[in-house]
């Protein structure tokens, strides 16, 4: 049998889960860099670093609700499952360390296409210096299961949480909104959307990258007070921060960073880009709060010129922490004020 | 609508969360257990213990492939997603600390039954004082998913490898072995092989035990060298300690402590109780080395009285390390000496 037509139920699972830690390679290892013990035994041994505290989170995707495999490739698919664990490290503000993976598979599946999976995981943890440490592999005999749990670290005066939010704080967001949901629209229009410039919203849907670099510096920065990565969409999160502080939030439609690719891919489709970005979700961007008060507005612009420099990422001020606790509205165009509901995704509708 | 008829589709996920947490009650807090944050943001935050290392694993459960619903009940079913974790710790010597909880639910199933999950999870997390930290939970249309990640903590001197025996070393196990296979062949046989006295079978399958304090005991003696848990059967972990060690290992058909009820249960159904000890898996005991020599077997017979007395749990002294890398072989009642292939369950054939 020709290698490239292996499926997994041909081999052993000890022999998949060979030719999976040699796709990692040196992602696999860690020697030095807190693994005494990774793949291989009941658990994988540790050794943290002195005076940080352990960030822990898992994302479980399943096929057809989470990824579509006609979008996806095995590759990209394995890089957005870890990506999405390291955004929330990303939104902790802390150095993402060590992850497993539990793969549930179709055991006619090729073993190739399990082995993209864990390439693509292995591509994005060695960005970060991530190591893979364990994990389990299972059948699954409709949909493939990605469950990644990461591990991370911070140090206790690093850590942020969402609710850390005072009254009059400025509302700052990473990068772009709604390019993710445009990306996805694209995928699903297919052909008949085909328009120059767009290779960049079809990557923040498959392969975005976690603000992990972005998060560390705007941490270091001092003046962080909540942090979340936008996983359901920015109104949604926006409500997280609020409930979590005791207070509300205000921001402006017509700051909303949208991409001028994402805005006339919109119109191409008719959809409203400013629903991408408020809903969409899977922007994995970073939603924070610095102080307010006389010159922040200009301090968050000196953040952004950094970040932009450091990072290439901007740094949009969007809104306002206001008193009202629960409250999330947002100014329209227009100037008037709209209740801004959480929307997002609901996984069981 | 009555509380007992709500299907997960009707609430949303948020209350669903709400409605977990309420059921773990303490278990979901962990106010000085380590847990600065739990449920509630991006990633928990955890204190782990000075001195510490860091212990990490997850074992992923799939409907119809690792469990029948027509034997566990949810209460059940959560019980053992973490007592296999559990397991996974015992075996290399540590304190279970944390947990997080992904699951994979089908819409259509009754939000009564999710939280009797989460309060089988509950009722043996609090056994051992296990926090569980976080989770994610996401619609699975076919079946039901449970991935749990275990985390948690040795003293450097205390984390027993599966490399660590040596030739000579006695072989030993706690417990007894080939009940849970027992009991799934119980239940699979439903009122057909009803007889007395086979509720300990039932639940070796439905709700085993993980031997934290029996493993944190025989750690505390100094004398263990490899350990590991008997998660697919005793031939494969033996395979498993051999090639870790770069030795063999063989032990005796006529001490392999195999219970009266699995016995004659297995005489009823015309199965072999020694393929169940074998084969069976999902035994949960530990197999476990200790140093041979003179004097050992009564060394072997001095802690089993110690366990029994601390833990109700007997140990038995079942073969021996031997020098051959890799070769596992089985002392039949006759005395002829064969091979013990690794078996067990391949989850992808």
């Amino acid at each position: 049998m020709k290698d490239n037509d292996l499926r997994l139920q041909d081999i052993s699972e000890f022999t998949l889960i060979e030719r999976l830690t040699e796709v990692l390679g040196p992602v696999g290892m860690g020697a030095g860099q807190g693994v005494i013990r990774g793949i291989g035994d009941d658990t994988a041994v540790l050794q943290n670093t002195p005076g940080t505290r352990l960030l822990a989170s898992c994302d479980m995707m399943i096929e057809g609700r989470h990824f579509d495999l006609a979008y996806f490739s095995p590759r990209e698919l394995g890089w957005k499952a870890l990506a999405v664990n390291l955004s929330d490290i990303a939104a902790m503000g802390g150095r993402p360390r060590w992850a497993m993976v539990s793969l549930g598979l179709k055991p006619e599946l090729k073993v190739t296409f399990v082995e993209e999976i864990y390439a693509g995981i292995a591509e994005l943890a060695s960005h970060f210096g991530v190591i893979i440490v364990g994990g389990d592999t299972c059948s699954s005999p409709e949909r493939l299961v990605i469950d990644i749990c990461i591990l991370g670290e911070a140090y206790r005066s690093e850590v942020s949480y969402r609710s850390g939010a005072s009254e009059g704080d400025l509302i700052l967001v990473t990068g772009k909104l709604g390019s993710a949901a445009a990306g996805l629209a694209l995928l699903r229009a297919g052909s008949k959307a085909e328009i120059g410039g767009t290779e960049e919203l079809r990557l923040a849907h498959l392969k975005p990258m976690p603000r992990i670099r972005e998060a560390s510096l705007l941490i270091r920065s001092g003046l962080v007070g909540a942090m979340n990565d936008i996983s359901d969409g920015l109104a949604s999160e926006l409500h997280e921060i609020a409930q979590a502080s005791g207070c509300g939030a205000r921001i402006w439609a017509e700051r909303l960073p949208i991409s001028q690719e994402a805005a006339s891919l919109a119109r191409r489709l008719g959809a409203e880009p400013q629903d991408w970005a408020l809903y969409g979700g899977e922007d994995y961007e970073l939603l924070l709060t610095i102080p307010g008060g006389k010159g922040s507005p200009l301090q968050a612009r000196k953040l952004n010129r950094t970040l932009v420099k450091a990072t290439g990422t901007t740094l949009s001020f969007i809104g306002r922490i206001i008193p009202d606790s629960g409250v999330v509205e947002i100014v329209q165009p227009n100037g008037e004020i709209e209740p801004l509901l959480p929307g997002g995704y609901d996984h069981f509708k």
